[in-house]
């Protein structure tokens, strides 16, 4: 019998937390310079942390597991407080740069509040800046303080009831009424109603509505014009019908809305004028490319894969900090007859490392999505301004990259950050499925990112089709691709059936993988060439073909990246960690999952597969083994952002998971609200007596006389 | 201009039900006879649509989009009034077919109903039915009324907070005290608390405790003992003290629960003695085979494969109704000018009816295991009444096997529902992530399916095991396997690199498509033997292929029983539609999700492989096409089961799905409660009154003198 503690104990119990600490103390880097390498700079790294240190600090802002108590009524109320306390930073903010970070810590720890506020000055002002001319960007940005969240509260009206990804084919209409000067913007059925607009429901007095352009009868497209929803009392303008879409699978706290209008009219210079314009006289002018209307969405498809880099972080922390405090099953190689850690064995090892791998490969590419779009942007605007029409079809074909790649990164990025939210919950049996630990409200705020802003099959789809014409136009007439595809270009070379990785040392070889992945993509493409062709043309033929495309491609992406940044890393002290997890993502996420494609493409062989996969997977991951508690420190997370009670960071998981569920619950009330009730079932009369003795054998004699 | 009709529209709206309707009429095959061959016989068939029809017409039990709205504790409440329900239901049951059928339709629209009621009659009843005597089984079940849910209410102690999988290594202690003929239960430690044990918060006034059984200082491993929590009071007994667990990921409407006991004392006889005794002098006899007492968990396991098969049935159907009433981007081929529905999409196609394919073969494989199940416990249960030895031991041989099939086939099955679910939820756009269109909680509540009663990595393990095992027997010493891994037996003639699937006619022929499967089993397994051998005899290190090896033996078995069924089928027009479903499951779901392993082992040629994925699939998706309304509409699952507002049987997807919202999120309430507190925060004044003019220049001038 031990002696008493804490509390009385009549045997020892477990002792999670020393094995975490036993091998954090036993570090073989500097997590702290690790974490530059992970937010791209040290100065990044650092205002990371300093804007985490002031939101959890915050009594308003901060989080922890009552959170995930809130009743869908409850969420909308925090939402709408904490969004009411960022608008008190933005507007003391001395620059917007720490604004950015903020609303990616929100993304993180609260992603509905994010969202909420994303809408506005993401998605809403994205659209103005987008398509609005400088004037009008001013107005609606900084004159009327909707970048403070102030006075005007914007939406997204994109979106219909029966349409979603077809943007071309939205039905809502603006009918120019000349003798006005005024749009009338109307719904015209059912099919028409806005639908899913975040904000909508109770917040927003702004729409930037898609809708047709209609002047004398002829229907211009779908353009972007701003309508207000409702006035400074906040009561809906006249003709504009709004509803609470309600419960979803998950950010229930952003009231999503839909929207109905019936003949609103709004002046003519509401009409986003960048590049469509509309004169007095109805004459039309007409954008250079249309996609151009929708890079309001580009930037939320970059936040995203930085949003996957981050929750990948997060959700492998927990994982992995269970899994090494964790015990399960005794092995013959315990010599103290203890329990073995979790994640000490091989398969626990794969299960989790290849998603370590992930965020750190992420982190990577994210950063460099986020820097590209800026650049891009900005350069567009300028040229824009300038009018430089020489500039601006150099950002049309710069943007056309970023499109390329923002659809292939963030459908990819999003699915297997889903995936990674799910196995890591998996991974941690039971406990995973407990709220206060995290994983399930974070799987059901995530998985939206799979579908909204650019569904992640269509962006996919989108994305193989580019490629599957440039490698006929190479193989027909040698044309030459530029940008990213430019890999194409050796298409005829690698025509065959030549394998590329001969060994696992060639797997070993970013270089060589990356380039492995070049030739799996090329000859996915001529083969889908090949069925386009067999199928009269027709593009519908190789969804199956894009699809592995896309993914492909952002894989390559994220490597390449990966393997520039490290050539480039100041802190070389970390390479060999580093380079481990690059080969890691490598063999695991990459090569097995794709392993029928590189087989049956004859990029690898049959035998250096198998021994990728059932030895230099499992050897790398034993390596990566000891150094797992300083990988995930790394990320810099504390228990605030991370808010699960078995993966906080003194690894005290059982004291901590039931310390936290006997808050929340408190045991001292025994009997439930709806007990009574059950009670008297439990203890309910006979059915004879029920039934009245109407079924006796004394009834029955009377009754069959 | 249209005719005003129900509402005024401005333009003619979509018209998804014209669709459904025209696809329903022209069904090549009469559903109602189908249903027949799903639910294994027409009186089954017939005896679940009486048993919904009674469901959905009873005001307890009927469901609608309301459901979806519930918080925890109104979830709790409505699980706790509709289990008064079904107690009623319970008492005038003739006999317990219709109740088992009753169970299986809970499951499928409101499982925290059928989880509550299961814990307690398949459980805690079914522990007992597995260890208790006749005598101890006929008193905890129909003395006390239990099986009518009257009077005690039983839950399952399993599962403690530091222990889940490892059952033997259970700490709760049961002692011996030989003075006063009682057991001691206590919990040692934290670590040892029950935990996540379902009605043990308020409900369950019994539980089956699983503790080790101590007598003079020796520890005899983990029994069965029954240990009241609550009087008939329904106030906790002494020494007992329980918890709420709180918010979950789903399944909220369970109370799941924490209990510690702390030297609570039973009378000797409360242990459950069918197998192992202890006499009052504390004599031990110990049972013939420790795994029995887990035997409570078979019948679960098999009730998770059925409720696969419904699962997958159910949202399949969601999805397909969806996909063929939205359009979605004009195509050429449309000539009306009409977008395309989204099912003519191959990629589409590719995307949903595989998982229909999974629906209908599940179900052969669900009924397959349910019939083994019932007739093995009962064989063993009259071998034990005989005190027949022989017969025993021939039970406990079939057990074995009913533990290496249903291991097998619940982890692959309820991870490939949870997949199924999700990815049809992803085909439904943003719509799917509509609480009301099912798919969010249905997420939510399977899930925990995957790791609850034999978490699906730690099943899938012990299924590879005893097949790397009974290979290098075979190999070694020519040992004759029985049973369902008898297949292993020719592991000699197929060591070797020879192609099994020659061509894509190979592959279409069910029964080598399934040798084909042996084929790979057997070779995976050999290399798991080399694996092993390399790795010091350590099993760890096969965790990779044990997991392969689980999930294509329980494709095997749902084949073998398919193929077996269609043979037998008395309906023969149906086979043409079974086979092409067959086929699909099998280059789909089989073939190419493990094509690495199938190419790799040399088992299908890269170009048989290429030809499968690029070209049967697609065909055999377009031949299913036409009758993708009938196919689902032969689960027979009316709107109450279906609960979906975009799944209806009649197609109106778009009015059904608005009026849902609209119902319950009156739109004439057009400020949140938490509107004064929003706008309050838009229209706040300026920085400089709520700052007092501090940092104005006047202030300036004055505070810098």
């Amino acid at each position: 019998m031990s002696v008493a503690t804490g509390t009385v104990n009549s045997a020892p119990g477990p002792n999670p937390q020393a094995s975490i600490q036993a091998e954090r103390a036993n570090s073989s880097f500097d997590p702290t310079v690790m974490h530059y390498f992970l937010e791209s700079s040290k100065a990044k790294a650092e205002d990371f942390k300093s804007v985490c240190q002031q939101m959890e600090r915050d009594p308003i802002l901060a989080n922890d597991a009552s959170y995930y108590d809130l009743t869908k009524a409850e969420q909308r109320e925090v939402t709408a407080r904490r969004i009411a306390r960022i608008a008190q930073y933005l507007e003391i903010s001395p620059d917007r740069k720490t604004e950015a970070t903020r609303n990616a810590v929100l993304n993180l720890y609260d992603p509905q509040v994010g969202t909420r506020i994303g809408v506005n000055l993401g998605l809403f002002l994205g659209c103005i800046r987008g398509n609005g001319t400088v004037a009008q960007q001013k107005y609606w940005t900084s004159t009327k303080e909707t970048n403070n969240l102030k006075g005007i509260y914007g939406c997204f009206g994109m979106t219909e009831l029966a349409h979603g990804s077809n943007v071309a084919g939205l039905e809502t209409t603006a009918t120019f009424d000349q003798d006005t000067d005024e749009f009338v913007v109307n719904t015209p059925h059912i099919g028409a109603t806005k639908w899913w607009i975040g904000g909508a429901a109770h917040s927003a007095t702004h729409c930037s509505v898609y809708a047709r352009l209609i002047v004398n009868g002829e229907d211009f497209g779908v353009k972007t014009f701003v309508v207000p929803l409702r006035d400074s009392n906040h009561n809906l303008m006249p003709g504009v019908s709004v509803g609470d879409i309600g419960a979803k699978m998950g950010r229930d706290g952003i009231d999503n809305g839909w929207i109905q209008f019936s003949s609103v009219r709004i002046p003519r210079f509401f009409m986003l004028q960048k590049f469509c314009k509309v004169s007095r006289d109805g004459d039309v002018v007409l954008p250079p490319l249309e996609q151009l209307s929708y890079s309001a969405l580009l930037g939320g498809r970059v936040q995203m894969v930085m949003d996957s880099f981050r929750w990948s972080a997060r959700f492998a922390t927990i994982a992995l900090r269970y899994a090494v405090g964790r015990r399960q099953f005794k092995s013959s190689a315990q010599a103290d007859g203890s329990e073995t850690q979790l994640l000490n064995y091989p398969l626990h090892q794969k299960r989790l490392l290849p998603w370590l791998a992930q965020a750190y490969v992420f982190s990577v590419g994210a950063w460099k999505m986020e820097e590209t779009l800026a650049v891009t942007l900005d350069e567009l605007d300028i040229a824009v301004e300038n009018n430089d029409m020489k500039a601006i079809m150099k950002s049309i074909n710069d943007m056309k990259s970023v499109f390329i790649d923002s659809a292939a990164n963030k459908s990819t990025s999003t699915w297997l950050t889903a995936d990674l939210i799910d196995q890591c919950r998996q991974s941690c049996g039971g406990h995973g499925y407990s709220s206060y630990n995290g994983f399930g409200k974070a799987f059901n705020d995530w998985v939206v990112q799979c579908t909204w802003e650019g569904d992640n099959s269509v962006l996919a789809m989108s994305v193989g089709k580019p490629f599957i014409k440039a490698v006929v136009e190479v193989l027909k007439n040698g044309k030459k691709q530029t940008g990213s595809i430019s890999f194409l270009n050796d298409a005829k070379a690698v025509d065959n059936k030549d394998l590329y990785l001969r060994s696992s040392s060639d797997v070993l070889d970013l270089k060589k993988s990356l380039r492995a992945i070049e030739i799996l993509i090329t000859r996915i493409a001529i083969q889908g060439s090949h069925i386009v062709a067999e199928n009269n043309n027709s593009y519908d033929s190789v969804g199956a073909s894009s699809l592995a495309i896309s993914k492909l491609k952002a894989h390559h992406y994220m490597l390449k990246e990966y393997i520039d940044r490290i050539e480039k890393n100041e802190y070389k002290e970390l390479n060999p960690y580093l380079l481990k997890l690059g080969q890691l993502y490598v063999t695991a996420n990459v090569i097995e999952k794709f392993s029928g494609e590189f087989v049956s493409n004859y990029v690898i062989s049959p035998e250096t597969l198998n021994e990728v996969i059932n030895k230099v997977t499992p050897k790398i991951c034993a390596e990566l083994r000891p150094d797992v508690i300083a990988l995930t420190d790394s990320f810099q997370f504390s228990d605030f952002i991370i808010n699960s009670a078995i993966g906080k960071h003194d690894g005290n998981i059982y004291e901590n998971y039931f310390g936290t569920v006997k808050q929340l619950n408190p045991s001292k009330l025994t009997k439930a609200p709806y007990s009574a009730e059950f009670e008297s079932a439990l203890n309910r009369s006979s059915t004879d007596v029920r039934e009245r003795f109407e079924r006796s054998g004394v009834a029955g004699s009377i009754l069959s006389k």
